[in-house]
């Protein structure tokens, strides 16, 4: 079942309170890009913060890397993706628009409504080029066939002549780089250097974060598939016959994950990939699926990867990338378990799980983000009762500071009434406002406001951050 | 005077105990890129955090935001960086090598030795293309003037013919984007929607942390100059009449920073630009210089910019991007002071500071990384005296389960003996590291050896955490 909450509410609710907006807005706008507001900046990170907490830093058996985002092509040579990482594209002969062939019903142009305009399929890949190095694109040679250039130049008349540059062929040039389409490899290419430096036991895992990009061909959904995003991948390295064990722990491990960050147990769905969609150098991969507002859709992945990985960059690189059991000194090329998080997915399931809807007493509807506490962006919310009381704006500009150094995320809100105050906090998810009004002044208490229930409770400035934490 | 330590010493450790590696290493690497260990991603990490907190978090005035690395090809031609980013490229027309005209000495090619090989420098823009959305090379069209295509094909004999493409014109493609070379324009682009979503009062500041990359002819000086970097970048928004005072402001907060993060104030020079070098749209620029082991080089900068950026971006887009003072009610584009760290560059120089050889009383060589205890990667390390003594192991593995628990970057070591772990633990900068021997068996004691002193005192395990924080 898909929670009830439409993507519409979500987007716009991201837009309105500065969590995430369109990429190159002010521009008209970049397809597949989207940039992270002060509020989305405070819960991606605090996200971040608790998985790194959580996958690596409580474990003994993990350590982090941090590649870079431009590789040697040899890393996509020997992983396979300048062969595979494609998607079927189509593209209408009327109307000249291209679509993901396996996404649109292939009869009627979804554009312009043409009946049967699709040619076949051509495999499109999604990884970004880049040239690097002091060269340009001037040094890319075009080949051509003479004779196919001189029906070229007939077909023309003019002084300047116009060809598609896919009349040519041109000639792999040595300096060309992608935008990594994924952060596992990253890891897998500086596995020699961290068995070299640190030598960790079997097994351990490598953890790292960073952003990918992928030339979606439409690229949809809010930041569900966005050009340019976010991961948090881990290989697991372990000896081949314990690949059952480990894959079973990690899944309860990303089952327990997922209750931490507050997404209930039953919208989470694990899908067993059959055997018929795994990749060939998989033996088993599980999806997890959660319930969004667009449909259940992959969440994450635990795949296990056997050495596949590891194996090829032996073999493409020429290098030794053997681990040897300091016990057993036995030798061999560790297999590994790949759970892989996209950040974005996680923002908006987390988003989806904890907005909310109330109609009021006054039948006035409250929109709430009931975000677990360790996620909520802003903890408190302090204001004065009244703005134009300066003995009112004073203490609470000083309870403010105090708190502000205590809790770190604390905001000072003396806009309009109390009433919209606590419903901006409510829409940021904010798990407490804190009012000082003319009860603070006489017995030093002031108002604390619960988010989830609304309820209101007096407490004693002296207990206030105890209280809040 | 430049720190005695070499650059090569600086570059080997980082290494050898797995802080930094060059990129794509296993596959002869990708000049220009680095990736991070282990022990890297802990150092950049905390001086994030670090950065963060003392620039954003602690302060009522300062919000972030993260955008996307691709945007609209109008941030960069409203930048000006389309035009302007570029360095002078010069060719030798004996051996073809490239080099940055102002770095070398013009007379001679650095790469071939022979004499006057240079012909006249041109422009290369330093920001990396790629082409976004379900087009790709093929639908960049070429033109060329048709006389000059046949005396191209009659110069060529064989069936194929090979022309580069600098022969031919091509065509601007719509869905050419850039790599961002700065972190500082996503600020500025998203500048409407903080206003729109978030509305603060000035002056107000927004802080982005986020990779950048240059396609630098000629990358060196280990991660000083590299073509993948990442940026902490603040624009803080003013009112014109104010922009001396917080300009003062600024050079105090950041000389502040310096000391906070170990690096002496002698080491940190202040240079004025002047006036020739000024951009034209900055009235002050500053650059914060430090001694590193290639000479005294910028390591950060502070420049007002006017409100040269928003105006730019007003031109560009049609939108308006006027602040109106909530007060006053006055209606203005804001002016801008933009401090601009490199985290790369800090990195470099926390490591160079912290970089220290001792002669000890047996005439080896400690190396010692004497890292500010907020910034070293691992606080503690924690050993039984023997391995091979169960007891000692047991109580050794209890105690790190319990400081891990409580400091989180705790290592246990084994390996070698005592005086071997203390060396290793020394390189990494690690400020403490405890010793569980016969006497902690008896008497709930353990030794705690000190970093810097090289000092050992016994502690009562129950007052361990204490002492350690």
């Amino acid at each position: 079942m898909s929670k009830e909450v439409s993507l519409e509410k979500i987007v716009s609710l991201a837009k309105r309170r500065g969590f995430i907006f369109p990429g190159s807005e002010v521009y008209g706008g970049l397809s597949g890009t989207w940039d992270y507001g002060p509020l989305g900046v405070l819960l991606k990170q605090k996200l971040i913060d608790l998985w790194k907490d959580y996958f690596v830093y409580q474990r003994s058996d993990m350590l982090m890397v941090d590649s870079a985002i431009l590789m040697n092509s040899k890393v996509w040579q020997a992983s396979g993706h300048t062969e595979t990482f494609t998607d079927p594209l189509v593209e209408c002969q009327n109307c000249h628009n291209r679509f993901r062939a396996d996404k649109i019903d292939l009869s009627t142009c979804p554009h312009c409504s043409k009946k049967n305009t699709f040619g076949v399929a051509k495999n499109f890949n999604l990884m970004f080029q880049t040239l690097i190095g002091p060269n340009s694109n001037e040094d890319q040679v075009l080949e051509i066939d003479k004779k196919a250039l001189l029906n070229l130049i007939n077909q023309q008349s003019g002084k300047v002549l116009k060809f598609k540059l896919n009349n040519f062929t041109v000639q792999a040039n040595s300096n060309l780089v992608y935008l990594r389409p994924e952060t596992a490899q990253g890891i897998f290419t500086n596995f020699k250097n961290i068995i070299d430096s640190i030598y960790p036991d079997l097994p351990f895992g490598l953890a790292q974060h960073g952003k990918a990009f992928r030339n979606e061909i439409s690229p949809r959904d809010f930041v569900f598939r966005s050009r340019e995003f976010e991961q948090l991948e881990i290989e697991y390295f372990i000896q081949a016959n314990d690949w059952q064990k480990y894959f079973d722990q990690w899944i309860n491990l990303i089952q327990d994950w997922y209750q931490l960050i507050g997404l209930k147990k039953e919208s989470i769905h694990l899908l067993e990939v059959s055997g018929d969609d795994l990749a060939h150098y998989s033996k088993r991969t599980i999806d997890f699926e959660y319930d969004f507002p667009i449909g259940r859709q992959e969440l994450s992945g635990l795949a296990y990867r056997t050495n596949f990985d590891l194996t090829n960059i032996a073999n493409f690189s020429n290098k030794n990338v053997d681990y040897r059991d300091k016990k057993t000194n036995e030798v061999f090329i560790p297999h590994v378990i790949e759970p892989s998080f996209g950040i974005e997915r996680m923002i908006m399931a987390v988003i989806t799980e904890a907005y909310t809807e109330e109609i009021m007493e006054d039948q006035s509807t409250r929109v709430v983000l009931k975000l677990s506490k360790q996620l909520a962006p802003i903890k408190v919310v302090v204001s004065p009762l009244l703005k134009n009381n300066q003995l009112l704006v004073d203490k609470a500009l000083d309870l403010f500071n105090s708190l502000k150094k205590a809790l770190k995320f604390v905001l000072y809100d003396d806009n309009g009434n109390i009433g919209k105050r606590y419903r901006r906090a409510d829409e940021i998810g904010t798990p407490y406002c804190v009012t000082v009004d003319f009860q603070s002044l006489e017995d030093q208490t002031v108002t604390v406001r619960d988010r989830d229930t609304t309820n209101q409770e007096r407490v004693d400035i002296n207990n206030l951050i105890a209280y809040l934490n």
